[in-house]
């Protein structure tokens, strides 16, 4: 079921980005790309995370994970300005890159190890969070060239690859590339569920446009970017935008759209105006031209503009938060009791668009022709969108289950269909039932999936 | 547009086994999955080349390359009696893992590097071709337990969530479980195109049965899985099974569909009746049961079948072969001079299910009110199927720009079009234009473009 839902968000976006655009075309880059693509992205050089380790535990932690626990606990006991003056020194250190500033903190403030309770500590170390790998024998004696990571974002598959799109797709500025795909990140510490994973699953689009037009761009991919999430129904409180204060090293600015998952509200998408950083990095490290020539007249010179590199805004999803969010905000538990007995349901209140089955088709009973009706109805509509086929229990029973699926729409085939071809269906969110005709079906369930 | 094309084919292959079947079901496993998995897969221990180093030029080779080599140019000179001998002795060699053995057939034939010209080689090795990083950190000094690879098949995320699916989706066997997925092979010569690749997809279903019924299911999926192939359109004579004579240490029959590439009939999917060798295997390796309860009556007991670890049908296809075979069979280089002039035209006469664009738009000119015609047909249709928009150059030139790209699809807007309401319409492999209304192109291309 996570993997039909999961595929429905990636081709709702897909579709959204390279279908319904006029501008945007797909790509499917390689995980693995030549290791000089990450000298020139940075990520060889500042994908960091300064770690240390307990010599007595053997345990490691992030420095900034192990300081932030301490200083939680200081405001738990009432001492938030200590706190502060804690996180505001580590900022400081962590921002200027200097070590031995922050191993100052933890011993300044006698910071023990969760497990072992001692201050016996390591220096801290720069760890890399590119995964890395070698390429043509695992027992690479003489050859140093070998190394390789795997990809730890999708985007710099895309920049590499732009002139290569831009020409034989014969795009003109501004265009956008697409891409879905893994990436690979050695987190210290992956937790809360799917939020943070070492391996997991990105949505990003590239879009390419002429130097000084960043800030509308930017802000039009803010909003556009928020209208898809808000399309797919869940409450406009449930999303906010976050400004980034301290902007990464390839950005004029950026924001996150956080969604109030149950943690709290936490980065969903990134749109980032990235400049031209990254293409011009690449023509650096590969001197290889990253330009484009721009044949449109620019009005106040009355000439083309002419080449030059294109700057970029990037909207960036985590495929796995996606359907953490739409998960979260699906799951509801409704109390249903009446006077006479206590009841309730578990639901997934899916969009019926990313509900992993569409259709469930139910024979009242096991017999009296009714299973060979539901069947004919599964085979008018099962290559239009996923049906489901269920002939055990109770019609109730089966329904709760269907709920706790997500399926939008059940059909109860009974002895009146016989009769009358006509079914009931059932809305999940509702629970009303509609008696109607079996070729309704296709209209009521086609209308409503259709991305 | 190999995006969207490669897209087009996973979509077609998942709809096909995950919605128009009734007992398979999807799933999407990891990458790096836990390491003894591949200890019990076989993989640690048995997934190995022979290779061997030129000291001179510092190429590596794998030995049954390098000796083939030299065997097919014994045979370009006639000596086919000599060659022969040669492979009958490696394959004696390599079957009992004797590398010394296969050293000798070297030494004793004088067989040279192709770089260096020299024979002067290092003792051959066993390189295994799974690739392996480290979680946790990069530079883990203390823990030896951080290594773990990347998945070379998707097989085993199956077999190791077999248990899981089948209970949490009450699947009752026989059932499937169908992924598509990346996985990654160490191989020291990728070559002949996108054909052997190290970063490659894999579209994979395990059918899960009672032991016994091996033999029918696995004829059963042969004609299926061949069928499939067919529906395409391709000609029948473009493909063939190959069965294995030598079988791999998991199964007990297994055979490929092979493609007639350009460089041969090379395999495209294969089919393998595993036996319970890979649930078996984890079984004992976790120390968790890997066994089904079946409730079927045995006929010729007159009780359950009961507990059982089932036995498995793979059906294992390449997408990356699958789109070189689609794009092969659909290549068309087309004569069409007449006896006025020489002409001629590139066409990819893909299926129009599996083609990157459906239906191009064409205005006749760039005035008249054309444009806001064409862009209306754009609206109506673009979210029912991929449309693209052309304005540029002459419509015979447009035509064959959407030849090359494989749209099976083209009409164009002229200015009848502004009295009537239709439109020309143009089929790729016949180049038969009709007069057709607007409302008729989306009847004409859904129907053609239904997977």
């Amino acid at each position: 079921m996570g993997s039909r839902a999961e595929k429905n968000i990636k081709d709702y976006w897909w579709k959204w980005m390279t279908q319904m655009q006029d501008n945007i075309v797909g790509i499917d880059a390689a995980i693995f790309m030549h290791p000089t693509t990450w000298k020139a992205s940075g990520h060889v050089d500042g994908f960091n995370d300064p770690m240390i380790d307990n010599k007595d535990s053997k345990k490691r932690y992030r420095v900034d994970h192990l300081i932030e626990t301490f200083t939680d606990q200081l405001k738990a006991e009432g001492k938030e300005d200590e706190a502060a003056a804690i996180i505001s020194e580590m900022e400081k250190a962590d921002a200027a890159g200097d070590l031995p500033g922050l191993k100052k903190i933890i011993d300044d403030n006698k910071i023990k190890c969760p497990v072992s309770g001692t201050a016996n500590w390591t220096d801290i170390r720069q760890f890399n969070l590119m995964f890395s790998t070698e390429f043509g024998s695992t027992v690479s004696s003489e050859d140093e060239n070998n190394k390789v990571y795997l990809r730890p974002e999708t985007a710099q598959g895309i920049f590499v690859n732009f002139l290569n799109v831009q020409k034989t797709g014969r795009m003109k500025i501004p265009f956008g590339i697409a891409q879905i795909g893994k990436a690979f990140r050695n987190e210290i510490v992956a937790r809360q569920f799917i939020f943070r994973m070492r391996e997991f699953e990105q949505m990003e689009m590239q879009f390419f446009i002429r130097p000084g037009t960043q800030k509308e761009w930017y802000e039009y991919w803010k909003q556009a970017r928020l209208k898809w999430h808000l399309e797919l129904g869940v409450p406009d409180s449930e999303y906010r935008f976050h400004d980034h204060v301290k902007l990464a090293h390839y950005a004029d600015a950026a924001c996150d759209i956080e969604y109030n998952f149950p943690i709290g509200f936490k980065e969903l998408e990134g749109i980032h105006s990235r400049t031209d950083f990254d293409l011009r990095s690449h023509q650096e490290y590969s001197r290889k031209k990253m330009q484009y020539f721009d044949n449109d007249v620019d009005p106040e010179t009355g000439k083309p503009y002419g080449n030059y590199i294109p700057y970029v805004i990037e909207t960036s999803i985590g495929l796995d938060r996606m359907f953490l969010s739409m998960v979260c905000a699906a799951y509801t538990e409704e109390d249903l009791s009446t006077t006479e007995k206590q009841d309730s349901r578990v639901v997934l209140k899916f969009p019926a668009k990313l509900a992993p089955i569409k259709l469930a088709v139910f024979p009242l009973l096991k017999k009296d022709g009714l299973p060979e009706i539901a069947a004919a109805i599964m085979a008018k509509y099962r290559s239009e969108f996923k049906c489901f086929y269920e002939e055990k229990d109770a019609i109730g029973k089966r329904y709760r289950r269907m709920d706790a699926l997500g399926v939008p729409f059940c059909v109860t085939i009974d002895h009146q269909t016989k009769e009358d071809n006509t079914v009931t269906i059932r809305y999940r969110d509702t629970m009303k039932q509609e008696r109607i005709s079996i070729e309704q079906i296709g209209e009521i369930v086609s209308e409503a999936v259709r991305v």
